[in-house]
């Protein structure tokens, strides 16, 4: 599968499209290029990251709203009530934009980007695309009576609780589990697409594979016997805040958030960086991830929606099967394009 | 040839590239990947697109100098000097800023585009990186009597005498050249990227295919019988402007620039958009293009730099040889190098 890159009618640039599409049972019922490609998840883990509040009580205990969890599983636009409900989060968990260790950035929305600018706003951590997964992560460590300071360290039990769900859900044991350090400052993880679209495969059956659970379970020490007292129930809570809150989860004019919108309640769908993405379809329950090669973002899109269209979940949004290039006079010099689709 | 974007100790994009080096004698010495594939020159072809300016005797006429042919050669980074170079350069040739076709954008440096947003100026046409190229053009008509107007329109005499000089140094009859339009509204051209390599290695031997010249003649017309009266000398001018001058070719801390400046009088390169980059080894005569499949620049300035290396032309310049990534938090969390190197 390509994302082939069109000027007037040649193709100038090309992208490789590894991808895996994964049933409930576990199985790879379809595939393009290299579906065992090592890469890294970065934010399409969030789900699994986000799990811990929900299956360790952390979202019992503080009231979370399917709101907060969605967009703790975000990578939000930064879009003015996202930030809001970041900050009202932080506050409900005992805690201030000062505690959040994500360095800040532009916004990944062009127009609210454009639009601080013009008013000059400032750009501080709880700004970041992924101040909800982090918000999420100092929920994880006051309910547990962790430190809050660092929380961001490989050796914080919030970053080990965040391996054992990855682990858990992906069938990758944790010691094979690749490791480094995410554009935010947290862990991210290295394992095969495959596997990845597994883990998304049971975010919609929420059936993990025990033997992993119990493996996973060793982490946390004396706080693990009372986490993950219901995994099951958690995932699908996540899972069903998700759904629920496809202009969270990105935000508006975004590709997660279009595919969501244009099929309510059927389609999940997550971003990463770097040409990283992963879906789930339900009610059947396919889980599925790809990687652009190179790590094009605007590829992985097109991608994406091209993947979803293959297996059935049509009509995707018209922005997200081709885009222009415009040049700087103005004038439409070619688009993007996908070519090929995958092989079942 | 690979170009790995790591993070930790994990590869997490790859972009892949092809490159064919050329001798002074046309013959393909060195090769990575595929050296027969077809791409657009983009900026790369800016040598040759200036060349008819010296061939027919424009620049005489104008008494341009080497910093003007420079600049009409370069994608320059819009900086206060150069800009003031291409205004006085249109004066010169009895044009104005509004002659100019090309359209604003950004300046390809950060540090100018940073300072010039920070100062509140206004980019206008002359601020294009391309402004150089489309003041030699507006030359190239005011020298033959052409109408000044839509001169980046295929069928303006400009550019056919562009696209016949294309064709002359690359050796690819003008009918099998690809078109299209480029970022800046001119004509560019896709051809296979042992061609282009060709060329350069023509730039540095001044020796052309006759019978391609020939073909070449019959484009212009009346004006034609005139023109091109000694394409030897001319590609010569272009080539020691060009290598005279390697800070109008892009300008500060940019690659093209970084590389000339480290080999003075012995390297000359020029970028192109999407992962385009030729480049040319004196007194060898060594002709090289490569282009990253993908069109990441990035990825290209460090492949560029390895392939001279490659040909020993050494050391390159350390910027040039890794890449670090750092995150929004400041932190170095990987980094891109090349991986592999030519075939021999």
């Amino acid at each position: 599968m390509l994302v082939e890159s069109w000027r007037g009618s040649f193709v100038e640039s090309r992208h490789r499209v590894h991808v895996a599409v994964v049933d409930g049972d576990g199985r790879l019922v379809a595939r393009a290029g290299d579906p065992d490609l090592v890469t890294f998840w970065r934010s399409a883990a969030k789900p699994f990251q986000a799990l811990p509040l929900v299956a360790d009580g952390a979202a019992d205990r503080f009231g979370l709203t399917s709101e907060e969890l969605a967009i703790a599983c975000a990578s939000h636009s930064s879009e003015p009530r996202q930030v809001e409900l970041v900050r009202a989060f932080l506050k409900k968990v005992g805690c201030g934009e000062r505690d959040l260790l994500c360095g800040p950035h532009p916004p990944l929305s062009e127009g609210v980007a454009k639009d601080y600018q013009t008013r000059g706003v400032r750009l501080t951590a709880v700004y970041s695309n992924c101040s909800g997964k982090h918000t999420g992560m100092l929920a994880l460590a006051r309910h547990h009576g962790w430190p809050t300071e660092f929380y961001t360290r490989p050796e914080h039990p919030v970053q080990q609780r965040c391996l054992a769900e990855v682990s858990r859900w992906s069938d990758v044991p944790a010691q094979h589990l690749g490791t480094a350090t995410d554009g935010c400052g947290v862990v991210c993880f290295a394992l095969p697409v495959r596997n990845m679209a597994l883990a998304y495969a049971r975010l919609g059956s929420a059936r993990a594979n025990p033997a992993i659970a119990d493996f996973g379970l060793g982490i946390a020490d004396s706080t693990a016997e009372s986490s993950i007292r219901n995994p099951q129930s958690a995932i699908r809570n996540i899972r069903e805040s998700m759904l629920r809150h496809p202009d969270l989860i990105a935000g508006s004019g975004r590709p997660c958030t279009d595919l969501m919108r244009a099929h309510p309640g059927r389609v999940l769908a997550k971003v990463g960086a770097e040409g990283v993405y992963s879906a789930l379809i339900m009610p059947e329950g396919l889980g599925l991830t790809l990687k652009v090669e190179d790590g094009n973002s605007a590829a992985a899109a097109l991608a994406i929606a091209a993947v979803l269209a293959d297996l059935g979940v049509k009509p995707q949004p018209e922005s997200l099967t081709v885009r222009a290039h415009i040049n700087s006079r103005g004038d439409k010099v070619g688009e993007l394009r996908v070519n090929g689709g995958l092989e079942k």
